[in-house]
């Protein structure tokens, strides 16, 4: 059995908690003998900043670039505000997306029958949702130049940041969105704002182009990123695949998320390209939520979607589709016994810490 | 009585059959002796492209920029996917904005208690409901530059779009919202992308820095976008007052205005600054929903957001608050009456058309 480098990344705030259940789960696949990790660890974000005074040290980048799939926790938090902003929390993991070269963010919202009524949304609105966010990850207003903030004197100053996407960008992300409908129920829906922004012309061109080339058995819709932020709130259930851009995907990926009932389930991929002599391919695994610095340390942070991030690892990184399957088995299962961590908002279910829900999901394995 | 120059501009879709409403109800207001209207109409949007091959022209530029307040329709429709990026119907709109300096952009999102159950959320989760947002309107990615599409050869090309803010853009809208807030419950949510945008920077900056010179009386929160879009599905009754930039704003409002039931119930207000020497301020209203050009020309649509759109440039343009107030409670009261267009969901309700709707506005008032 092939010895995989996996690299852990639990960062800040609830990341270190949630981190630490899925340690678990990884040490019991190898007792398990069904994989065989060899696991680092390093620090980003804020913590990395302590004891660095970067947000990734080159070390870490080393480490990352070298692992076949890193798991990453969570970054930020009130104590680093006042950072140069070179050096914020989050600097770190826009690097680890921008050097791995991870264009393709996964973001699958799927409502867990157990949770329908968790949701703000009513029961039949979410009920049965499975819904999956393509987001692109290395373009776009998160990266392009200029992006600065200059004096003009007087108290005056002016920010400007730059939205740039390249054919081969929108093209490339198109491709992996279709090829996932085609595993899925066979529908993609790509949003943009093409009636106010250049790069949603473009972006609905490549999208239409890509589609007629190579996936006329595919069906395509565009909305518009406002009209699609309604729809998602008026009836989500209309959606198979949704692809678009970096910044309107970081929005409507914690939309769908939220319909959920919530953010503390849901886990995410970010995948480079398949390299052609190697079959190797870039990846990192975090959940949807943030570090959530309100609740850090106090042992109730929810490890679901911490250990949903590990279950897409072995799915898209380890070629372990069963085992992930078994994952998310276990997790349903759990949920469906009625156990929530504080996050969840349902009537009579008993509410357990952190620890508690990682020792259910590994009984329930 | 003062004679107020009131610009007609009904567009495309559903904005001619909306506007016919209006027209009513500007007419009893007249007959009433309440207010006296000097009425002009013309065109923009695909409609003015038909005409003139400009999405508004000079004429009717120059009337807008003479008249006191503006109302307006909706544009755009598939008739005019191909015309020129220039000449395309929202180029109209956006044109009106920016020439007439409208910088703030108010979208109320209220619950009518006859259509809590209309909502996609829970009745508990809506019931109630009253959120002002305040969206920067001329400024941000909307009309940055550059903004362009260039073709690099081999098939490849590159789309640009840039977002830039000074600081005494943010500083007025932040005032309008302070403002707001204090005739409200006191309130203010500021969203932007500090972590990832230099402008969300700035905005949270100088909102900041607004608040701390003048507002002290008001509360203050900031939000991630990302994570306000989440908030106002998971729990929209913390909001009162939400600033936020053109492209947020344009989002954010679209989501907020779902949670209540119904597109089709929503006004908007677009304002100028208050002239120092004349005390005048330009100002257009229009509804937060679109053309539609689906159920376009069936007498269907639902004036409702079009007629509230008028209560607010009485209260806002001419000083006629209390007639708004009248006007509101007229359609509070066909609501509660049962009476429903299609576009509202409520089950045992009667479903009569845009006419109907109007003429049972009209009777109630
Ligand atoms: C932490 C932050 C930089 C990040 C983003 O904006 O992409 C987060 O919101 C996300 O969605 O992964
Ligand atoms: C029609 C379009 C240009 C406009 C916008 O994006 O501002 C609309 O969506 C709105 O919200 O008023």
């Amino acid at each position: 059995m092939a010895t995989h480098k996996l690299l852990l990344l639990p960062g800040d705030g609830i990341g270190p908690e949630v981190m630490a259940q899925v340690k678990r789960v990884v040490a019991w696949l190898d007792q398990e003998g069904l994989a065989s990790f060899a696991v680092e660890e390093d620090l980003v974000g804020g913590c990395a900043y302590d004891a660095h005074g970067a947000a990734i040290s080159e070390a870490a980048m080393a480490k990352a670039k070298a692992a076949d799939a890193i798991l990453l926790g969570a970054v930020g938090g009130p104590k680093w505000a006042n950072v140069p902003y070179e050096a914020r929390p989050e600097a770190g993991l826009l690097r680890l997306r921008k050097d791995l070269a991870l264009f393709a963010n996964l973001r699958p919202a799927l409502c867990y029958p157990a949770l329908a009524d968790a949701s703000s949304l009513k029961r039949e609105m979410v009920e049965g949702l499975d819904i999956l966010i393509v987001r692109e990850l290395t373009g776009g207003v998160y990266f392009g130049e200029p992006k600065t903030i200059l004096d003009l004197g007087n108290g005056q100053k002016r920010a400007i940041d730059t939205q740039v996407y390249d054919t081969y960008e929108i093209d490339r992300i198109a491709r992996v969105a279709f090829d996932l409908a085609r595993t899925r129920r066979n529908k993609v829906t790509s949003s943009e704002k093409h009636n106010v922004m250049r790069s949603g012309v473009l972006w609905k061109e490549v999208v239409t182009a890509v589609h007629a080339q190579d996936y006329g058995d595919v069906e395509l819709e565009h909305q518009l990123a406002d009209s699609l932020a309604m729809q998602l709130v008026r009836w989500p259930k209309q959606f198979d695949v949704i692809v678009t851009d970096n910044l309107f995907g970081d929005i409507l990926s914690d939309i769908a998320a939220m319909l959920t009932g919530s953010l503390g389930m849901l886990p995410s991929a970010s995948l480079g390209a398949v390299d052609a002599q190697t079959g190797r391919r870039a990846a990192l695994y975090e959940p949807v939520h943030g570090s959530a610095p309100d609740i850090a340390g106090r042992g109730i942070a929810n490890p679901i979607a911490m250990i949903g991030s590990l279950a897409m690892a072995l799915r898209y990184s380890f070629g372990m589709g069963a085992v992930a399957d078994r994952i998310e088995a276990a997790i349903a299962g759990v949920l469906a016994a009625g156990k929530r961590t504080s996050d969840i908002r349902t009537a009579g279910a008993s509410v357990i810490g952190t620890e508690e829900m990682g020792s259910a999901i590994l009984s329930e394995l």
